[in-house]
Formats: structure tokens, sequence, C-alpha cells
């Protein structure tokens, strides 16, 4: 084994740096074992200097980042401060000065992961980032590695923990989404501000980083198709329920049939109570991977929190000191399909409507008029009248969203209608 | 991208070497854009040379598996005839030629994967073998890398598909044993003899070889306690049920609360209904990790089957190309801690008793103060009459085997004890 360590700058030092601080001191022995050299962390990028911090040496603490990553004997830089910058400039400095980089930032490779990757491959380093997507759970190197050899065509996942939980509670307890969303906040599953879960902007970073992996192609945040889910109500779990299904907030992937282009979107969704991802309970996160070859894969696990967020930048740091003491590099980007993103109106879809009708003969058939107009079939309808009022529930087969979009579109012009209740996506079937 | 290709000979084209060469055959474009140059099929050694294979030119067949693997241009061997030898010498003559080699061989890495990975290292070669344990599921990769600057406790999985399938069939539709074997074996899921797979020789195969992984230490076949599933009756489905339990053949590996050695055991246990291995059906593979860091992971998918198989096997041969080009190798055996294997008798299980007994009074008390006289504490009995015959189900809470089965020999000394009708262990919990 050699002597010398290899020298690591941490940038941040929250929830997971902490961590990741943490596990290389109490673990160090296991780690140089499988590194095949002693990792010394040898300094740590705060904004608060005068916080302490149990186990890290005062000296390792400074404010100055850019000049930690500025060293040229750091070998390798772990990212864990997020956002767009300095996050960047940081991480391409740290490249241009001979450091690999282990990032858990997914809005950053969401945002302008090409930067990143042509920085680390310029100067003949590492860029990995395990820790950006479901937390511990084995994803980016499953995706990136063990299916290289396999043509990926979906990729379906609960990719945010504060939003499952939150929809389980409202489905387990019929809470609504507010109720669900201040237990959430009490039990430190949500944030204060909540909007980057709530809203799916967290799941939409998630979903372009696991789409460009997927697909070997680019996508950005803004090719993401997303819709959070504060609009989903106790009324459209009992809609679920009537279906067999629940709802979740999925990430979904999907090479388009013809194989020529690719879709990723982020949105609330029914699925049936069958399928795997709808008993995935409280904060906790599961991918499906369908493949050509290897037909359909689960990864489960937690999706965040500080210990598991660590494990997957420990493991990352490993391979990256592996590789610099074997002066190679690992995978870089792949993106040589050069499959064009759709928009979400190509999507092939299912819709679940719940309509508000007027109480009278031939309502039914006006509906249904202009779903056939449409080309939308529809797959099953459901009426139920009471004091003058009637609803309609209608679920269609597969369409393009488009077709389906314009269909409510058109529904909601029906004098008939008095209103669309709710809408939601069919799916995992 | 370099021009000339890579040349890979395969070992073996039954149902997954078949499925190898036809995927490298129909997605050489992909493999040749993922690795960094083309890959070539230089050579098919198979035993019936005479059978026809579609879309292998006949001149690359040859029954020489010697001479292919001694070729000096090979770059690759992908091993996948199984069993002990030839493939041990035809993968250490690959070795010593030069090439790395991707193997699908559970028996020969249990039995003695301590040869292969010296031979791997001392000519500076890969050994990799993704397609050993559990199909498609990415396994040994999140475990050799992924999860290299965590701690793994504990594997708990199912990783025999035929096995599986006919639990299942045993727990949803009442059937016996044999019943539930005849109707896999019909559809293709149970081999003419199933000897390996029912009575766990493959499940403790792999579990020797996950143990290693996971604890970096060195475990074989031999270390593994094995107990296969043949004697599961509808019974003890029925018993499992009251317990809100199922059935399932497990594989376990374990580290012991001190730290200081591990276990690797396959056997039939119960497992609770909430579990999320209890509802994996059909043939299907999952392995759950616990880890310290990370927390619980599970990996779900196919376990078996030609191209599930395959897909493992060309996503290590993808890997093992860029590593050729990088002119380095991926990690290698990690056995540094040397933790040694404990035997049966020193894990902590809890067991699931019943027992045919007299019915008369006193009999409860003298079972009791023989499960006291052993140091094994009891969760719950359960006391039934019928025809002056009475049964009694015990299920204790957490002892060494040792003392548990020491407690079972006892009892069946007992006078009042008519018979032991089943004895189960309950895990998962």
């Amino acid at each position: 084994m050699r002597t010398r360590p290899l020298k690591v700058a941490l940038l941040g030092c929250g929830v997971v740096g902490s961590e990741v601080a943490r596990i290389m001191t109490t673990h160090a022995g296991d780690l140089a074992a499988r590194i095949g050299a002693p990792v010394e962390l040898a300094g740590v990028a705060v904004r608060r200097p005068a916080k302490v911090r149990e186990g890290i040496p005062q000296e390792l603490i400074t404010t100055d980042a850019k000049g930690l990553v500025s060293r040229d004997d750091i070998d390798v830089v772990v990212e864990v401060i997020g956002g767009i910058e300095p996050a960047r400039t940081l991480i391409t400095t740290a490249f241009e000065h001979g450091a690999s980089v282990v990032s858990a930032n997914k809005a950053l490779l969401a945002e302008d992961g090409a930067t990143l990757y042509a920085a680390a491959e310029k100067h003949g380093r590492d860029l990995y980032f395990e820790a950006a997507v479901a937390g511990a759970i084995p994803l980016i190197r499953p995706l990136r590695e063990s299916l290289a050899g396999d043509k990926v065509n979906r990729v379906l996942g609960i990719v945010n923990g504060t939003t499952n939980f939150i929809l389980d509670k409202m489905d387990t307890s019929g809470a609504g989404y507010s109720e669900a969303l201040d237990e959430a906040t009490a039990l430190g599953y949500a944030e204060a501000d909540p909007t980057a879960d709530v809203e799916a902007f967290d799941a939409a970073a998630k979903a372009a980083i696991l789409a460009g992996i997927a697909f070997h192609t680019r996508v950005r945040l803004d090719d993401v198709y997303r819709e959070g889910m504060t609009e989903v109500t106790a009324a459209d779990f009992a809609s679920a329920k009537q279906m067999g299904c629940t709802i979740k907030l999925l990430a979904i992937c999907e090479r388009a049939a013809d194989g020529r282009s690719v879709t990723a979107r982020v949105h609330p969704a029914m699925i049936p109570l069958s399928h795997p991802l709808a008993s995935v309970r409280e904060a906790y996160n599961a991918v499906f991977v369908e493949a050509e070859a290897a037909g359909r894969l689960m990864f489960y696990g937690p999706g965040a929190g500080g210990a598991p967020t660590a494990s997957a930048v420990l493991g990352d740091l490993v391979a990256v000191c592996r590789n610099k003491l074997a002066e190679a590099t690992g995978p870089g980007e792949s993106v040589y399909t050069q499959l064009p993103v759709s928009s979400m109106g190509e999507v092939v879809t299912r819709y679940h409507i719940s309509l508000d009708v007027a109480d009278k003969p031939g309502v039914l058939a006006q509906v249904a008029t202009v779903f056939a107009e449409h080309g939308v079939s529809i797959d099953t309808v459901r009426q139920t009248g009471k004091d003058g009022e009637a609803s309609l529930v209608v679920v269609t087969h597969r369409a393009p969203d488009a077709a389906l979009s314009g269909t409510v579109a058109a529904l909601r012009k029906l004098d008939t209608v008095r209103g669309v209740a709710s809408i939601m996506r069919v799916e995992g079937e």
C-alpha cells in the first residue's frame, strides 16, 4: 500500500459534509485498505468558520473555498454545497488544478453538467456524482456501468423523499395536502420553504440526470416537463383507490417507441397498487429501470439524509482515489446517441379525468364525442348523479399527451361540463 | 475512437452465451461508442460444433477452448460454461496469455475464487463476475464499488429463482412441494435434475460470493451453512400465515454483533409479510443490503435467464474493455479484514417450532423448562388440542442457533413430545 496519503478537500460541512468528514475519520483504516492508500482530509471550506465542528481540527477550516480548490496538492474535491454558483466555478477550478471531483449537486448537474464534464475531460480527471440522485441508492453507477452493455428503455421512479412522505401520509391517513405538509415539516422531512420539493424542481433535476445517463444523450433541466404535487387532493386519492391505484410523484424518462427521441417528465400520477413503486412508504426512494436484455430492475433505499448521502459520496471517493492511483479515469460523459428530447405533448400516456356535468340526457354522448374528435379512445366511464348534479369519471386508453390535454380543453368549453374536478395521468401498467 | 477492435473469446454458447453473441452483433455500434473501440467476437468454444448457431459465423466456432484462450490476440475471455473444470484452467490460462475475464461461474468463484483472483492480479488483468449472482441485478458492482466507502453489516436475499417460484406457488395455491416442483419443471423454471437449486447449492455459492465481497474477507462454499427447501410443507405455510409471515429460501450473510466474525447461510425461513422480500414473486430475485451509513437498500430483478444474464455479462465486458484501453484494472480481491467465518451454531436467530405433544397437564411446563435450561427465551406459545392429541407452537426470542438446536434435541427426548412437526427460522424482523 502507498503510504503517502491522497488529499481530500471538502466543500461544505452541513448535514452531508459533516457525515463525510466523520466517516473519513472513523473508518480511515477501511478506506485506506480499499483504496490502496490512506486518504487525508486536507481542508474544509465553510461559510461560518466559528461554528464548532466535532472531530474536525480547526486548522482545516477555511472560508476560502477558491483557495482550497486551487491548491495543487489536493487530489479530490468533494462538493456538497449545492446550488449553481459558486459550486460550478469551484468545480471547474478544481479540475484546472488537477483534482478529481465528487459532487452531490443535482441542480448544477442538471443545469450545466456539460460544462463540468468538459472540464473534467479536458484535464483528464474524474467527475462522479452518485449522491446527486436518490441518496444512498446505487443508481448512477448501475446505469453508467452495470447496464453499459444493455439498452435502457424506461426509468420510472420516486426520487424525492419529501413528497413521497407527504403523499404517503395523504394516502394512509386521508389527510389533505396542507396537513400532510405540516407533519412533514414538523418531522424534518420538509424544509421551511418546501418549494423545490413540492413543485418538483428537485425531482426534475434528478430526471434530467437519469435520462441523460440512461439514453446516452444530453438532457437539461429545461427539457424536463414538470408538475408539482401541491394540487393533489384527498378526493384524488379517493378516485385512485376506486381504480385500485395510489398516487405518487413520479420521474419518468422514456425512449420513444420509434427509438428516435426521448422524454423526461415529473408529475403526480396514479399507479396500480400492484406496482412495486406503490408500496414505497414514507421518505424512501425507489427507481424502476426497464432495459431490453435485463428486463425490469428496481433499486430501493433511503433517498436523502446525511449518512445515506455520505455513503454514496464515499463510494465515489474510493472509486476516484483508485482511479487516481491507477492513473486512469472512470466513464465520462456519454452523449453519443444525440437523441433529441421531445416535448410533453408527444409523451404517450393515459388520463384519469373527473368532470362535474349537468344531470341531463345526452351529456355522456356529448363528452364521448369530444374524446373521439381528438382521437382519444376511452377505456372506462363511470357516471354518478346526485341532487341534479352528476359527475363523470373517464379513464382513457394510451394517447399522446397533446391529444389528451386538447380533449380536456375542449371539454371545458362544453356548456354541459360545469367543471373539470381533476386530471391525473395513469402510469406503471 | 480507436478503430482496431478489442477481441473477445466466448467460452460456451448455450442460453447465456448465445444471447451475449447476439447482443454483441446487434448492438455493436452502441458497445463501440460506450467502450471507445469496437469489440469483435474472435472465437466461440463449444462442445457440439455441428449445432447451427444463428448469427455466429461457422468459422468462429471451435471445440478447442484451451487453444482459444491461449491466443495472444484475445483481449477478453467471456466464460459462461460453468462448473469447476475445465473452467478454472481455461480462466487461469486466459490470464497467463494476457486476457481479462468476465465470468458467470458462481460455482467456481465460490469454490476457488482465490485462485482466479490471484491469477488475475499476477498478470495485471481484470476478473469481473456480475452475472454470477442474481442475473441482471446489479449487485456485485454496488457492493464492490458503490458501497466501498460504507460498512455492510448484513446481506439478506432471495438469490435463486427456481426455488422462489416453487415457494411462491406453494404459498399462493396451497400446493405441496412436489406439485409446485412439477409446475416449475413444466414451465422451464426448474431443470430436469433440480438438486442444485432445491438443495440450495446454487444459493450457497452465491452467499459465499456475496459474503466475501460484503465483508472484505474470504468466504468459501464450505463456510456456508446450507439447508435445502424440499422439506417445506403446506402445513409450514399455514403456520407461517398464522404468524403473518411467508416462507422464502434466504441467503443471509451477517457480521457478528461484536464485529469480529461473519456468518453465511442459506435455508428456508419465515419472514413477515410486511418485509419487502415477502412480496418477491415467481422467479424474481431480490437482495436486501444493510449498511452502516446507507441504511437499508434493496435490489430487485430477474435473477436468471439468457438475456438478463447476458446483460450483466455485457456490462462487465464494457467495463473490462474500458479498463484495457486505459491500461488499468478494476477492483481486485479485497480480503483485508480477514474476518473468520463462524459456524451456524453461533448465528443468532429465532425458531418457530411445532410440536405434537400428549394432551395432559404439565406438558407446557415441561417443554418450557427445556427452553429455559438451554437459555432460550420464549416469545409466544400457542396450544391447541384435538382428539386426545395436542400441539404446541413455540416461537422463540433471538438466541444462538446452537442453543436453539440443542433445545429441539432435548425436546425430542421428552416422553410427552410425540414428535417435532416442523422447525423453521424466523428472519427479517
